[in-house]
């Protein structure tokens, strides 16, 4: 088959490589209809994932249908059309019995395109697939549950759930690009005041605005901002969705005494965390990678029109013209592109 | 001074009576702006609450201005506009210091226009004023916040907060009477996936539809609508407005394993629980007078626009027509009133 | 082999029947090492659980070794000494993924010697093993974990944490069976100032002061026990552990205004539930069939000596005198047994 | 009268001073009858608290008796004795009416001994007295009371509710000194399967052992034992009860993804936080002042017997003895003082 592999840093290309088969009886075999390219493929790209080996197959967001079933498959059947999780659950270890898929214990967590082959290829393997995997509804498209995958839930569960936005609440979320967008998008579902949006770029705080973003502006200017719409006393919740120590230190700044402070973005290096002003201050940070525990409650709102994903499709290719997209969304300045779908 | 008093059952006039004047030094003296009924001043009228004694002064809803304030009054001024809380609280009991203000016990709870007179009436007296009323933002005018002081936080706090409403949930209010409208209006901040209005009456159920109901139904077909929208399985959330035992009995037929009944109506006489179904059904069921502490939630919501309480105003008087404004709220069925205002 | 049967309502004997065998590749087939009666039992034996047909083994809390396994059993292997537990969870449905086993919708649920043959028999199989059993820590021997298959769990998750017993509370556990001790063991962890416990019988009140209750009263001086250790307000929290309308009843009646009633008695007929007075405070009320969810806490507790179980055990027996196991069990009353041990 | 009064940086001395008056209608007079020295005051006098002036009365943490009320007192009679909590709260904004005192906005939080004068006195005013003072039951003495002022609240409400601590935890405590302690009796209420205390002195090894560490080692030993108790998972919540950097990120090297890290300790400068490697983690921090909000459920502890808080008191002496007491609180590390009760 075809497929988009990873021959180390700054190197990739779309190869004929062996078909998956079936490796153990949770498995099933895919082909893939609609995938997309997550801001972390870049990251691996530029070689900041180290664990992810050349020869690897990427992508971690996709639908497809199913061709083969493992022995041990109880729920998913072949034909049935599937939204691919980006996180792999076992369903049996004590974090999984949590809901804590991301924590898996057996072999799941982020896997997909990270430590096994990946699903921007025409066919993949995806382990337990009774517990990783969610039949889509027959009246949603492909392009509807797609951000389901990752995107969503990441700024639903992340952001939104461990930052524990209230109706009522004043939201900053910093960092526009899709992440921040998704969370936009998730705080919009608990009615907070106003979402302020912060990002240096004007094309993302207008994309921030067509997500339901009440204000935007730039990092520089927050503070100001905050302040007047808070009377001086900070957000109820700030949320990271950039991964840098600027924006990490500009959220806990801008917090409210008792506020929350929910870390999304992926950090590669430390930040400073001013205690000597914290302490005192009653705030709540939270870290997490996604469970995508939230994929039946965000289907049920695709299903009943409360959220539209299909926004943050802004270009659509041809799977095997995945090098263009892959393009496409890399040079997001230039293009403006937020997610990039590519179709079998 | 004029008010509206009640002198036993079926017996109401509007009458001149003594000036308020301050008794407590926590009390402040008001000029009432705007006053609305409520459903319970006609169950008063019925006899049905004899803690009413006659000569009372009815009314626990209602925007005033303040004249006069007691020595221990720290918060409010004299000139302050005021949103006045149908719940007084001391602030010092332990039931207050937890929010819990229905309970107070100190001589706060629900007293307005039932152990003390009420603001249906020219000028009034309110006690514990620094905790027990809301200045109202310039910006908003008295329709904006009148069905505050008991209407809106009923539903959000006994209703929705208490049924633990979520995204993507089914949820069904049993009754579309003002108090079920407020608790879908509720309901909405938090993104159900479908809420369900069960109400005999057409009118109310089409009050239902523009309130933001997805679907309503009288109470003979609410179950097969429920099993077609759940799978069989029922709603989420089950929220009694209505205070009769068929309804409640019904909430509980029509909630899910593991779902949330949330009792808002107020019951005149026991219901059958049917535990020897409900033992294992893992229910959660919740009971409550309100509490008024989401009063700032509620105002913040307004302010940014994501509630309009003035569509609850069907009809207006002047506060001297108060006998016709009774007369039009006492006939909804004839006159369609869902809210009537009357103003200074 | 030899095992329990029952041939209909007080009809049961000690006969040879089948070996169990693999059905599901998710089962494991289990030698019975030690197993017990539960109070659930002798309803079957009245015929109260009409679900449960004649030739059915019975028993449903034990502990195991496995001797075969599945093809689809990934975490149990041969030779293991396993805690098996009353409820069988699928791992997969939308209710197991949250943790609520008891209500899973694949199978699961409460079935072991009920919809599917049971443990008080030499072998039996065991569905869904992977997910419905625990490895016994070697430190600790059967008496040790046997009463986590089931007693433990429900006075723990349906008692104590659906009534969320805080330290300080004062806590009333009406009822002093097995159940209702394992209920005042449980609210034990959260340190209450008090536990009361509410019992007819003075032999059962006097092992409610063993296993940790504070105070023990009659039902008929409940009320004024209760009024006089908290000023007249009622108890924080109070769990039914009976299963009849009186207790339930009870319950409401002692619960002060904004606690909690928790049910963890099975009941066979409706209650009246008086919510013309219940109405007005904030109470919350809870049933439930347990999860087992809480079997990993408390098997942690029991390694680490916070709880003692094998206090429940008063008698004990060979397995093959599973009949002498019963009469004693079944006439508490003269035999004061709490819970039986039968042992291979 | 007399009082012990900062002079500013290592300068401090019993001196004679104008009695305190009534300052606002809310304010009460008391006579101090016992009270203790914090830590905090032994940080004011090295010059860390610089909000502090010269000529401030030290000391937030007392048992008196009432000799003057104001006139807007309406709770607190003269001849009452009170506990005196570290904490003032006005009762009327939006923090406190949520409980959160610590962050009172109209003058309250901590003020005694620090933006007002204190409680290391014969006499002090202590403003809102209806909302920041508890009854002492008859039935206990001073000392059983005196360190609910500050200590006790501060370990259980910032260290175990904020950290969540439940039933089967591991929990690591930093710090083994009074803070420390006072955490290690909070926890306890809460059963956890093993506390870990971790001090770099044995002493104070020793005492935590007393107070009920199940563990104790040094810092350096720590990730080992962590690691041994857990199969190098980490612990469930880890509570940093020191104040510098490296408690703080040894807090965060130790706690299991998805954990708690509780800060309780007071910093004075910057941490690191490493958010390369807890990014994905699921962790909680949590910051916070005290609030008390916690006092009448410890007030119910302590006299139900959950909890004896007499065991901190290692040295007692006459209050004029202030500057004695003062030397043996310093000097922990010679006089293996806990905590000094001071007696008028």
């Amino acid at each position: 088959m075809k497929a988009l592999v990873y021959h180390g840093p700054g190197d990739k290309s779309w190869d004929t490589v062996a078909d998956p088969k079936l490796d153990d009886d949770t498995d099933v075999i895919v082909k893939i209809d609609t995938v997309t390219i997550c801001g972390t493929d870049l990251h691996i790209l530029k070689g900041d994932v180290p664990e992810v080996k050349a020869g690897r197959v990427l992508g971690h967001e996709a639908v497809g249908t199913v061709l083969e079933t493992g022995s041990g498959v109880h729920s998913v059947r072949e034909g049935d059309r599937l939204l691919l999780s980006c996180i792999s659950a076992c369903g049996r270890c004590t974090f999984c019995r949590r809901g804590q898929y991301g924590q898996c214990r057996n072999g799941g967590g982020w896997i997909l395109g990270h430590l096994i082959d990946g699903v921007q290829a025409e066919y993949a393997r995806i382990p337990f697939a009774d517990t990783s995997t969610y039949k889509v509804p027959k009246a949603l498209n492909d392009d509807q549950v797609l951000y389901l995958a990752d995107i969503l839930p990441t700024g639903y569960e992340v952001g939104v759930r461990n930052g524990r936005v209230e109706p009522g609440d004043t939201v900053v979320v910093i960092g526009a690009g899709p992440i921040g967008l998704a969370t936009i998008l998730g705080a919009r579902l608990f009615s907070p005041a106003s979402i302020i949006a912060v990002d240096p770029s004007a094309s993302r705080r207008a994309a921030a605005t067509r997500f339901g973003a009440d204000h935007v502006v730039a990092p520089s200017e927050a503070k100001e901002l905050v302040d007047l719409r808070t009377g001086g006393l900070g957000a109820d919740v700030t949320i990271e969705a950039v991964g840098v120590p600027e924006a990490f230190e500009q959220c806990c700044e801008l917090v409210r005494p008792g506020g929350h402070v929910a870390n999304v973005g992926v950090h590669g290096q430390p930040v400073t965390l001013h205690l000597e002003t914290l302490w005192i201050k009653d705030v709540t940070i939270t870290t997490g990678l996604v469970d995508t525990s939230s994929t039946p409650t965000l289907l049920s709102l695709v299903e009943s029109g409360q959220i539209d994903p299909t926004v943050f499709t802004t270009h659509a290719f041809a799977l095997d013209q995945a090098m263009e997209a892959y393009d496409t969304f890399a040079h997001a300045d230039a293009t403006d592109a937020l997610k990039v779908a590519m179709r079998a």
